[in-house]
């Protein structure tokens, strides 16, 4: 959300949920969301979003300056599919591999107030995926400059966001995946990504 | 799919994928998509678009009337919100314990042309995700016409689509979920569902 704020260059107040210490499954919190997950917008009215999708297209709809989901209807579908797959495939599939195995979240393979017995198995199957998705962003990195097309879009920061949260399982971008190795530097340069 | 083009009315001349034979591993396929996945929608530029999220954005910008995302900024972020839980926490629940015992789907687990093991662990957990989908389901919909607010919109047809694949690890909607029951037989009586 950090970088998405940035790129549409809105400010927003911000408060930090205090997730080593729980504070997401405090009653405070599940009032706010009671699928205990960030992040959170709170809007207006005063009701909440969840799903980083839905906060994202609020805050494109409300401030559509320097388009993140791209404009025409093929350019958004694209834009959509890539943050599906890069959230799927990428982000949860880190979520799987480190959640399954982090000391201090057993009980809390998914995220939620319920929780579930970590599977070891799971933790393994995640690392393979993430090394599949970074293969398939590699392969797509090859023919085109963003990961949605032509232009930085959500996608891009949803993939960004794929790759740093990979370093907590110990998996960088691999030497074969030179595209994606040449797409990370040049994301990685623009201003928000510092924000 | 189906419910969404009958509910936008719609016409689209389909090809139907012969997933039990395991045409979604054809070359010819994996042409079209290489994530062996379906649907896909062919974009009049020859194009193609996979993640249904994306095809109904793409229909649903395309062909306005009868929206189907809401209108209003927060409307559509609400649609988005509820559809991105409705397939998570339904449509991929249940495929996870449809996928993780099912006899034929041994080594594919998950979709995609690479594969995966069966784990046993996971189809139990997939069902006890689906029945803890369909209580907070019914919850919403004890304060809510529709899941995703006061009109109809894509996160129902989500939803339902989450119900009766469900009958596929059979479990049905329980007894004490009354709000959830009374919303699909509401749903299920729109003549889009038997389309």
């Amino acid at each position: 959300m950090r970088v998405f704020m940035a790129e549409k260059q809105i400010s927003i107040a911000t408060v930090q949920v205090d997730l080593r210490n729980g504070e997401q499954y405090s009653d405070t919190f599940r009032a706010i969301n009671p699928r205990c997950t960030v992040p959170v917008l709170e809007l207006e009215d005063g009701s909440h979003l969840s799903e980083a999708i839905a906060i994202c297209w609020y805050l494109e709809r409300r401030f559509p300056e320097n388009p993140l989901f791209g404009t025409d209807p093929a350019q958004q579908a694209r834009v959509l599919m890539w943050n599906a797959l890069c959230e799927q495939e990428g982000v949860y599939a880190v979520a799987e591999a480190f959640r399954n195995r982090a000391g201090g979240l057993e009980g809390k393979a998914l995220t939620g107030p319920l929780g579930y017995a970590q599977i070891e198995a799971l933790a393994e199957r995640g690392r393979t995926r993430v090394q599949r998705c970074m293969a398939d962003l590699d392969e797509r990195l090859a023919r085109t400059p963003f990961i949605a097309g032509d232009n930085f879009s959500v996608a891009d920061i949803t993939a960004l966001v794929a790759i740093d949260f990979a370093g907590w399982i110990k998996l960088q971008i691999p030497e074969k995946c030179a595209h994606l190795a040449a797409w990370y530097r040049k994301v990685a340069q623009r201003p928000s990504t510092s924000a």
